[in-house]
């Protein structure tokens, strides 16, 4: 295993202690690193709390700040993180306004913040996000598992918190943002967790994981490497197929990669992928193109296309100031 | 080779066609990919350009826009642009007060960009970029190498020029930040250019390149995988012992990823370097931690730390508005 790293016992306390030094502006870590916390709470603003294993960054605390996250709590490297910790946060954070927890569906994520839920004290909601089209059930998950359209749910929510939105309604928009949300990911190589010291899975030299989900779950099929035209094809055709757009709907697509890929690769899948929206006749209203919910050094990358009406292109564009992403503040 | 293209000869023509489709409101491809250009020009401010071979995204079309670059010329994967892309570039972006080149020191660069300045028929000056301490002379260099520090002389110099510095200013002040900028890099994997199809080196299992280039040349020595700290250690005392910086000096910390690396492992070494910078006595005023220097997919990190003096932090905070670096804007 070849990681910049002390020993696996600290690579959570040690990056996380580096976030929060390079980013102490926007984030300060509660409670010796069970969560990370906006810096500057508002005042009465409703609270959201994410979280999840870590490896997946910037997901989540890369996402907290002004605009996205009050907090988010960090799993061991894709294990869930324990309640207690969800409680920590919610109380270091509630100013008022109750706490939404935004969760992806996977099964320890859900488990440990329904319980979390249960035992807290002021008011709480829950969003769950499963915006992976792949496989229907899964390694770890009932049901579709949440991935990279999960931030585009923080951030609208975010937004819509910062604009004063009270907890049904922003557990109402995050259920119709996530309901319009479609991803689906490819993998070319595997990713090593920390504490195994191998790599998740194998993959020949001249194949790919067709739908594979972020913590290197088995996808929909393992196949010879193709073009990235038919790769593109294939994961928007699933993804277009269970959205059923009418022709004219403005989107946002976003490419995101899996923390091995290069930048040059991101941007010829996303070339790709919006060519196949021109050619379905739906407008790419506004685009997101980096590494942002990763699987540690994994090399692959996955389509989103979450679907911009009413309000949600002015949520998208609203100020919004974290370590990962940043504009009009 | 696993790589999501099309065909090796497309890949940087569909790669610059998505970075332009998805940072629109930005930037424009110019002369039909010959440069990415900043869509709206300041008239009457001096021009910055800059460029180099592709592959190291988002270097530096990333860094065309408000507050830095006003054009990047591309070359293939590796390769330096030719003078007639700077020349197009050129006269583009000059809107009066003339054109200073940012070039990273490798002979191909150097030279092309040198012929472009002399085929000029505008004001044209050059700063050239050598931060790299691992060695005096490489495969592509006479004297240092120009790494990661580049995108801090672009990054200030573009703040100047929006302020209204001249192109006289301008080159005095990025031979300054350049002079008190220095770097130095790790590899613990190779990266593989699609034209070659292989590997650009070999590293066994346990080993890592101490002081590698931005393109895979070699760096002071190959050895061992070590431990982050030690790592750090080794790259801090280089640059630091280079610099040598009063107690107190206050400093810039870029710690930056070489593309296949995961932002816990980025975050990690800067908590690292960080402590190192404190153990002696220095103040990290400002820091930046991600993929912004690449070598495609390689594994590994440069740290680079710039000396913050004068003007430099308000020039360093300025509103910046790029695909790939934005704040205040």
């Amino acid at each position: 295993m070849k990681k910049l790293i002390n020993s696996t016992a600290d690579v959570l306390s040690e990056s996380l202690a580096g976030f929060a030094a390079a980013h102490a502006e926007i984030v300060a870590l509660g409670d010796e690193g069970k969560f990370v916390r906006r810096r500057n709470l508002k005042r009465g603003k409703t609270a959201l709390i994410s979280g999840g294993g870590s490896g997946h960054e910037p997901l989540h605390a890369g996402f907290v700040g002004r605009g996205m996250l009050d907090a988010a709590c960090p799993g061991q490297v894709f294990t869930s993180p324990t309640p207690d910790q969800m409680l920590a946060a919610a109380e270091a954070v509630d100013t008022g306004g109750g706490v939404l927890y935004i969760v992806k569906n996977y099964e320890g994520d859900v488990m440990n913040f329904a319980m979390a839920a249960e035992m807290a004290s002021g008011k709480v909601a829950t969003v769950i996000t499963d915006d992976d089209v792949a496989v229907e059930t899964s390694t770890y998950s009932t049901g579709r598992r949440g991935v990279a359209g999960t931030l585009i749910v923080e951030r609208m929510l975010g937004a819509a918190a910062e604009k004063g939105a009270d907890l049904d309604a922003l557990q109402a928009l995050g259920k119709r943002v996530n309901g319009q949300t479609r991803s689906m990911g490819v993998a070319l190589t595997s990713c090593t967790v920390p504490a195994a010291g191998k790599p998740t899975f194998t993959l020949g030299e001249d194949e790919m994981e067709m739908g594979v989900g972020i913590h290197g779950e088995p996808g929909r099929r393992r196949v010879k490497l193709a073009a990235a035209d038919a790769i593109a094809e294939e994961m928007m055709t699933a993804i277009l197929g269970d959205l059923n757009l009418k022709a004219g709907s403005e989107v946002l697509l976003l490419a995101n990669g899996f923390g091995g890929t290069p930048a040059m690769e991101l941007y010829l899948m996303y070339n790709s992928a919006r060519r196949i929206l021109d050619g379905r006749g739906l407008k790419t209203a506004r685009s997101l193109v980096g590494s942002y919910v990763t699987s540690l050094e994994m090399a692959g990358c996955s389509l989103t296309v979450s679907v911009l009406d009413g309000e949600l292109p002015e949520l998208w564009d609203a100020p919004l100031h974290t370590a990962a992403l940043r504009w009009g503040a």
